[in-house]
């Protein structure tokens, strides 16, 4: 039996994950910190604080998985790249790994993200040869656990991956974030104050990501696998398709708000290792990604109180 | 005043470093796990095991150190390379970062490991340019913490620097490792089945370490430092030293061990930070420390069982 234990399972990815992973035959036990998820049949879900010293333990104990997809991390957007929180994540992943390992754990995927790379040395970051040097302490404890995670495995008789996360967005997304912030604005008619946009990044919508998370995982692939689309567009190229979905491109104000120091004008990611060797492909384009989101928070404004675009 | 918590204090470098701090002015506060330590004066000891949860917290609390020296580690001959307990030290390490962030620290100071670098890229290794790609457990779990050490100090508001050990040796040193099982079998009138010896490594002893690190410590000095000779000799010399000191150079015998898969011809390391930066210089040659060593062992076998070398 392939039994999975999810963390984050309640989160941005984690939420899309349950059911590619059910469809691949897993029996998934997914876990969060507060007590039930969302309706997902066949799921079972464990409520459980990963920072509590002994949680990872009892939950491992418990499920004994023969697998472990590890989403789990602080994520409060602008927050998470300095604070340091990401310390405890480090060592509540580590325990995880231990516990996971202890409880008969035989493969493990772990969640990265393009800030391990070094952006000033490529602008299409290559799992094989683009240096791995964070500039931030979320990337710098990213790094940290791939690393450890990676020289783990093989002592502990297990197979592991490691998912480098680019630029992500969906439904439901936190509002401050960019295609979250420019769709409502534009939906409720107020202004989207961007940067000049001239910036290109790698966007992936988060369903296509997490079912990428259930492809690595259900694979024999080994180290760091980017997931990404492959395509690296201009920041304004989203943010011109959003208003062409959401109306009123009359209010977005390119250039209204400064692109901070040290952006690098590109982020792409390689992606032949996620295509060839996991042999997963993305489901959505970028057009198709967008109208769902807009969609979604057409249907969904009103419901909720949202804050505005600092 | 200048107040540092010395963990690992009752270790092979630790013992060591006690001295060295008081004389250049600090208030010393000596961890160890078990209850009291040797009686230096001017240090207070504390009973803590790190590994314990909320230990770091309390330790912290309770001393509000300046300065921290962070050597403790598991050190365990042969089995660290490759033992889990890599990973619970991680952990440990990380909480004692945060502990000691929270308490007001300001500077801090970890044991890194040549282990750290690529040995296949450089026969001498350097801070800036060799890359770290440890090639085992406890390697890498050294550069990870090194790697959030560095990222988490300016978050914190700390300053902080990494010692990179290379090979040490001493008085009292565990009997298995090389100088302390050539010297105990040349005095105990017994073979020394050695590798070929042609293998080129930096040796330094573990006194002249320790001086390092408090040297370290009270710099302003960031990021990586070797703490080595800067010279690289072959075992075969090191050995045959020992002989010349210990006597019996007949029972010396080269080649009757494999040298092992995959070991370098040279690890050596760059000193130009430890020496120009840091200003520090050794106070011991190979030949004075080797003599120490020798004439440590021969006033102390006898007083001890002794584990041949397998």
């Amino acid at each position: 039996v392939k039994r999975v234990l999810v963390t984050g399972a309640g989160g941005f990815i984690g939420r899309h994950a349950l059911a590619p992973l059910v469809q691949r035959g897993y029996e998934v036990h997914a876990v969060r910190r507060s007590r039930s998820g969302p309706g997902e049949p066949a799921v079972v879900w464990h409520a459980a604080d990963l920072l509590e010293p002994g949680a990872a333990e009892s939950l491992c104990a418990l499920v004994r998985p023969t697998h472990l997809l590890h989403l789990a991390w602080y994520t409060e957007p602008d927050l998470y790249w300095r604070s340091l929180e990401n310390l405890r994540w480090v060592e509540a992943s580590s325990s995880l790994l231990r516990a996971f390992a202890a409880a008969g754990g035989g493969r493990v995927v772990g969640a990265g993200t393009c800030a391990e790379y070094d952006w000033e040395a490529a602008a299409r970051c290559d799992e094989r040869s683009t240096p791995v040097r964070p500039a931030t302490l979320y990337g710098a404890c990213k790094a940290a656990l791939a690393m450890i995670q990676q020289a783990h495995a093989p002592e502990a008789g297990m197979s592991q991956a490691w998912g480098r996360l680019f630029f992500l967005y969906g439904p439901d997304e936190h509002p401050t974030r960019l295609v979250a912030s420019v769709a409502t604005a534009l939906l409720q008619g107020r202004e989207a104050r961007c940067t000049s946009g001239e910036q290109r990044r790698d966007f992936l919508n988060a369903a296509d990501a997490a079912g990428a998370f259930a492809a690595l995982l259900d694979s024999t692939v080994e180290g760091p696998v980017n997931i990404a689309s492959g395509e690296s567009v201009p920041v304004s190229h989203v943010v011109a398709r959003i208003a062409a979905l959401a109306g009123n491109p009359g209010l977005v104000r390119l250039g209204a708000r400064p692109t901070p120091a040290g952006e690098p004008a590109e982020i792409g990611a390689a992606v032949e290792r996620l295509r060839d060797e996991v042999g997963w492909r993305g489901r959505r384009s970028l057009e198709e990604g967008l109208a769902e989101v807009v969609a979604w928070w057409r249907a969904h404004l009103g419901e909720r109180v949202h804050e505005s675009h600092g």
